[in-house]
């Protein structure tokens, strides 16, 4: 228990603390660094950053965001962190990437030492009344950044649910899954520099796609079939040389921790583009992540089995002990002219297919390097239960909305879903098949401790789609 | 011409100027920085890289390199180019990325400035012994670095030559390009992490491929298909924002030069998991790149017409004028045991389909942002003739040995090249379907004045296959 009050459902308990990175706009929490002499030891060489303090590190607690560059300048990481030589210049970075790169013993000591510091019964921080005022920050006026500087994003398709739909939509049952996916993670090259921030809008895009499937000639149009992808990602910590693969029994050394991530898509664009090298501008217009990474050592407790694999995997893809996590996740909907959101899919983690060290270590196997902060997206975690046959879906229970994304909800646009304008009027409905300009998107995931009693959550990934803006260069 | 004495067949005439990174050992050019007093002003604030010399930016000229942070140091260029008012920040970083954000003018400013400096006729430094004898570093006593900070890196498919014949290979000559080739300039993401610079050793990638193509199982191996691919490449200089297409008209503005590139590709790897997201690990266990970036102004002189584009491509990838560039380039392979380099392939840029300005356009149409550094992979650039059927490829001339690949080459593994042992034993040949362990391969790329009179050449882009290491984790 810590001395922040936390309410029961809260994603940021005691028991999570995740990292991400935020920014103040009167830079609260790093006031005391105009006047040194506040300092409880002072500082010798205050680095650039902390004289103009923006973007730094902060850990969320409740509804607060712990500081921890405030921390790192009072000398707290010096005085009860050995393992932690740096942390003025970590913490106060714009990226988490140099803490990253420390590894699995330094983040373990990091939230043990920040447990006890925020425990109920310790009184370092709970009885400084000044300290707390300056190391806390509440997450309503904090702005949140991209976590990390991501160098590389690698995105998968790991749920065998989401990739038997696509596969029955496009190729029929029988076919569904293509040769190689039982026996690999398969996966393929995002593109980094478009990875964003929840809260960050979505400019719907335009590009080439086919007038009808009877007509062979592209036109050029703004996308007509956005959609979400309801995924997860990892976050690389320490990376490996060019040339040296990463065993499976390391793998888990390498990640950090993940982030709930909303893969946009344009589903014509795709189509159109995508043979034989790939999806590219159906995809590289906007990838959203929460901005709260919670490291792999709060998921922990909520390890469970991943659904079986047969074939049995080639045996640097081998593994033992249960791999899966439990996170439950949802995708709502507001449409702009909704008042709230809605909830139009469940799903959870736990179905994915392909784990995710699975996914690293085939990352790696032919000596690829992963660098610090690069991105692993899961693909899109759709559910067990698919509602044209339940022989392709596995026998796991499940709901009918558990689809991933708006061509499995709809069907490819077979069928329409309903929103209700606002919950107190369910029969007022908005029919939608795919995103609508003004549709906001809020994904969210956590897990539930056994006896219910609190909940390790990443908070929300949301965005909105803006329309397309016309330009003169683009008609015809 | 240039007080710096240039043969014919050089790459790096006074006309050419391209720009790399470099060290030394001894951090020859940069000892004045040791003894302030010897500079002709002092610095007031030697910046910390500086004090650490390691690599920074030069640019070719001869054999030579001309060190632009000993002439920044001795400000130069706030003397001479007042466009360019932090020269010594810029010209000391260990990447082009901070002077290729600054756009055509600067560029273009800058060379007319170095092309007057290095000028037979003018004294300043050709008069100047001891600031020669600083400035100047020998190519052969440097060692160049990546040219950039690359975030992310795209590769293209626009040589029709090359997707025919692979095509052919694949589905038969009627279905041999896909519908959408000749629409838009395919593409899909590259790995970044993974490019490296000429010179660097490749490990041969382990990883699943088939046991053979009646067996639908896959096994774990090293690749037995080991292959370059014959590229060029550009780099992006100013980038654009999230949302905001790049115009056509306007693609150049974004495009800072170019250089050759050795797309190394596993093609049994690639073959087992491309479907249906694309290359992933037969391809991202690294990439070669040239360390010298010849920018577009220097190429300017020798644009061509590029191959008439039918059909008409949508309006934002039309564009006007000679658009494509007259690269003469060439591959040529090294057995271990072979004493020479032989030449096994010779094709040329200019047969490229879709332009670099037309791969830059449709990247950016659905508003994907561009940050300087990002890698633009032109694809494999095979020539004009293919032996199997003329009427596939088109009327132009060219010779048999135009396959930018050895897939091409021995025709998917069905045929063998032969390598002299040495140039004085032509009789005495080496066979290879695929690169074997210890070969090398060097890629190479040049124009030609039209009176011959001097090259604007990219100088080498090389690198050696080293064995596949195996470790005990990876077995079975």
């Amino acid at each position: 228990m810590s001395f922040i009050q936390v309410p029961k459902n809260s994603h940021f308990p005691i028991q999570n603390l995740p990292y991400g990175i935020f920014s103040t706009v009167q830079n609260v929490g790093l006031e005391p660094f105009y006047s040194l002499e506040t300092f409880s030891q002072p500082l010798l060489t205050p680095s650039p950053p902390l004289l103009q303090p923006s973007p730094r590190v902060g850990v969320a607690i409740g509804d607060q965001i712990l500081d921890l560059s405030v921390l790192a300048a009072y000398n707290f990481f010096q005085q009860g962190l050995p393992e932690l030589p740096h942390a003025l210049h970590i913490f106060s970075k714009p990226t988490l990437n140099a803490y990253m790169s420390l590894g699995k013993s330094v983040w373990s000591a990091t939230r043990k030492f920040l447990q006890h510091l925020l425990s109920a019964d310790v009184a370092t921080l709970r009885d400084n009344t000044d300290l707390r005022h300056r190391a806390f920050v509440p997450q309503a006026t904090a702005r949140m950044h991209l976590p990390a500087d991501i160098g590389d994003y690698t995105d998968f398709y790991c749920s065998r649910e989401h990739a038997t739909n696509v596969g029955v939509m496009f190729r029929g049952k029988d076919n569904a899954l293509q040769p190689n996916w039982l026996h690999l993670p398969v996966g393929y090259h995002g593109r980094a520099s478009s990875v964003v921030v929840s809260g960050t809008d979505i400019r719907r895009p335009a590009g080439q796609r086919l007038v009808s499937k009877e007509n062979p000639t592209p036109m050029f149009a703004p996308s007509a079939r956005m959609d979400f992808e309801l995924e997860m990602a990892w976050l690389v910590g320490p990376g490996n040389e060019l040339g040296e693969p990463v065993t499976i029994d390391k793998a888990k050394d390498h990640i950090f921790g993940m982030v709930v991530m909303n893969d946009w898509s344009a589903r014509d664009i795709q189509n159109w583009e995508y043979v034989p090298l790939g999806p590219f501008l159906g995809k590289n217009f906007g990838t959203t992540i929460s901005p709260w990474v919670v490291t792999l050592e709060a998921l922990e407790p909520f390890l469970v089995n991943g659904p079986a694999q047969d074939p049995k995997p080639l045996a640097y893809l081998q593994e033992s002990g249960p791999t899966a996590y439990d996170v439950h996740l949802e995708v709502k909907i507001k449409p702009a002219e909704a008042q709230d959101f809605h909830t139009i899919c469940r799903s959870n983690l736990k179905y994915m297919y392909w784990s995710i060290t699975q996914q690293l270590a085939h990352h790696t196997i032919n000596g690829c390097n992963l660098r610090t902060g690069d991105l692993g997206g899961t693909g899109t975690l759709s559910g067990p239960v698919c509602q044209f046959s339940p022989f392709l879906c596995g026998l796991d229970s499940g709901t009918d909305d558990s689809y991933g994304s708006l061509l499995e909800l709809s069907w490819s646009g077979s069928k329409e879903i309903s929103i209700p304008r606002s919950t107190s009027t369910p029969d007022d409905v908005i029919k939608r098949k795919f995103i609508e300009d003004g549709d906001s998107i809020l994904m969210t995931g956590w897990c539930e401790a056994p006896d219910g009693s609190y909940r390790v959550g990443f908070g929300e990934c949301v965005g909105k789609l803006l329309p397309w803006r016309e330009r003169g260069h683009m008609q015809g």
